[in-house]
């Protein structure tokens, strides 16, 4: 098993377990960069570093109520590797609803450098 | 819809309808780079070129059977998107076997100029 296939299903372990701030707390590189799906508020659209992801997860959980997560993978090639989400949530103030996305990681002396979620 | 979604949707329709060579056919480019998944055989696994993709095509369709594809997608943000398959096949002279992966594309001038196939 190389580094990037460890580090995948170490990560997507902890995402399986509902620890997502954990995943990254442990594997985010100091300068990651968090692209998000075209839609996202213009302001994290892409931003990079572990303070602006770590900001970005702090609004995610004040702003969403997360009622279910599956959590499908990972799928590895080379120093990339793939989780598929399925998330029930209700943002603040709004409709519940039904998510499916793919994250996109790249791995790099380790650690994560770059996360990218796709949607359908 | 920009041109990336576009593409998306229809190369993915294609493939749910099990259209998988007219999908390549339609919007693979003359320079395509194909990237199959640790533990593909060597030979194929990073090819260039319409001719060789066709010829992997064409070696895998005479060397599996396939029983039933399901298509998930398509994800998209920016010039890629990633498609899931969930196939159940059997490799010629071998066990059935059951297969989930993802699928990453790159979308440049209205073509798809890489394909990477992700394995859990």
């Amino acid at each position: 098993m190389n580094n990037t296939e460890q580090i995948a299903k170490e990560f997507t372990q902890l995402c399986t377990a509902g620890k997502f701030e954990q995943a990254g707390q442990k594997f985010w590189s100091d300068d990651v960069v968090s692209i998000e799906p075209p839609g996202a508020p213009a302001d994290i659209q892409r931003i990079q570093g572990r303070k602006a992801v770590d900001a970005k997860g702090k609004w995610f959980s004040e702003n969403h109520q997360v009622h279910d997560v599956k959590v499908e993978g990972p799928f590895v090639n080379g120093d990339e590797f793939a989780v598929r989400f399925e998330m029930e949530m209700t943002p603040k103030g709004k409709s519940r609803v039904h998510m499916t996305e793919v994250g996109l990681y790249r791995v790099k002396n380790g650690k994560v450098v770059e996360e990218k979620f796709f949607t359908s």
